[in-house]
């Protein structure tokens, strides 16, 4: 049933292939075999991550990115990390509205995930998902990650072009996203070029980009855009593919390497975390009089096999 | 040694504590015996966590507050998370500038973290430096977190009393703090309070709380501030012991074991990625066709004991 469940989606039927992400978004047991089917079958999409400070407008920018990535004829995935609170349903509702956008483009498939309630991080989800489109044959597939948390650093840190959105004048912001932000960052871009202090914004971006080492020899662009009225997204996209060109070979590989090795550190966590319930934990710190690490030390052994 | 190490720290020693803070930091092997003596030391500090979105002005509040608190006789604890980047220095240049506020005042001690390199994620480090401060006796310890990333949330979620800081009219940041904060705030500041929009934004802030249920009985106030002149500080002040003697007993042990269960899921993390070496995992990747699932399968029973 999996295997027919896998083979549908791979095929292309839109409803098997959101029945095997929600499998894998509620961590539903049967998407254990389902994405065993599907990793081997991955490899060929582009990976475009991007992230930045909330309200740098990466929805809006990742939706004139569709656009124009379908009019050059490829199709497009969107995993889009959501930290929407769970009483308003904000993931799903937004999902309905996004997708209303493409609702008749069968070469455009959007897809949240929440940021609650995963025990091994985002990263496995978002990994898990991502692969599903690569199998389904989307060209490009974009992670989109709202907020500069840890978890969502990694995830972008993993894709094969990682863009980083920020806005005129950030102030504290620039500061925020310089959290192991500037060293990951293929493309940087200014969006709302619009305000006032965008030269200054850039000017002080370059500026960081210089005394930041890179191995790879690819130098970052920064890259002004008008999310809202698709000013500089032509020039986004050329420095996208530009960076595709520039990977092709032994840069794509460490990159879809790194991204099997960040699902599966997560598919361990996740297999831990459900072996050390609270209780045999707790109970565990009680008898080390508060230690932390001797609880550990006990029960390393016995559980953990 | 250590155990001397340890003793003079606890006593006041200063530059042992600092010593120990940075054993801890690097994750030094040396830090799992220090803090075997420092945990059963601990229980006796109110541990305040403050969180928010970048720019609202977190430290200035916790400047204010650390004042007050020190006018009521009080001793201080602080352990910045700041997300600096590590080539510029950020976190220690920060901590200079700082501690030079509270210089010749040695009821007060503050000590950042970086945001980098912790395999465990930020929790247990966050938490065993939180910790050492509390055996030093110190009375009220501060976790100040940057940025709204999950580990941010889970770290203030385990503080005694969770201080949710916003400014008014954050717009899209009131998005992103939604991300699992209501949930844990026991007080909520609207910082910069002389902006417009004040009154919008706690009005909405008081909308949303009320639709969030809350099982300990406590009704978060939405409070208003100017950190930069103190204004409203006393009542946070006012509020943040209120909150300290209505969770007096059960909510305070819980909240207590839930510190303990951080930390030990931390170091459990730390061991298991000290364990899966990059080379190690790879391997059985590439060995499994490229699935993640199946490589954990092959791991699990051979390196985790």
């Amino acid at each position: 049933m999996i295997t027919s469940l896998v083979a549908r989606a791979i095929d292309g039927d839109i409803r098997a292939a959101a029945r095997l992400m929600r499998l894998v978004d509620d961590r539903d047991p049967a998407h254990n075999e389902a994405m065993g089917l599907i990793y081997p079958r991955t490899g060929r999409a582009h990976i475009v991550g991007i992230t930045g400070a909330p309200g740098a407008g990466k929805s809006t920018l990742t939706d004139t990115l569709i656009a124009k990535f379908r009019k050059d004829g490829k199709t497009v995935g969107v995993v889009a990390i959501d930290p929407s609170s769970p009483f308003t349903g904000g993931a799903i509702l937004g999902d309905r509205i996004r997708m209303a956008d493409h609702a008749l483009d069968e070469g455009v498939f959007i897809r949240s995930i929440a940021t609650r309630g995963h025990l091994g991080g985002l990263s496995v989800s978002a990994m898990d998902i991502a692969a599903i489109m690569d199998a389904m044959g989307k060209d490009v597939v974009i992670i989109e990650t709202v907020g500069v948390g840890q978890d969502e650093v990694e995830i972008a840190s993993v894709a094969d072009t990682c863009i980083v959105v920020t806005v005129p004048g950030m102030g504290d912001d620039i500061q925020a996203i310089k959290a192991g932000i500037l060293e990951i960052a293929d493309i940087f871009v200014v969006n709302k070029a619009d305000r006032d202090g965008v030269d200054r914004t850039v000017k002080d971006l370059e500026m960081m980009m210089e005394l930041t080492a890179r191995r790879s020899g690819w130098n970052p662009p920064v890259l002004k855009t008008i999310a809202t009225s698709v000013a500089g997204v032509d020039e986004l996209v050329g420095s996208i593919n530009s960076h595709l060109e520039f990977g092709k070979g032994e840069l794509r590989e460490i990159k879809r390497n790194a991204r099997l090795f960040h699902a599966a550190q997560g598919v361990i966590k996740e297999r831990i975390s459900a072996k050390l319930s609270y209780g045999n934990l707790s109970k565990a710190i009680a008898d080390s009089e508060n230690n932390p690490y001797k609880a550990v030390e006990i029960l390393w052994n016995t559980l953990l096999r």
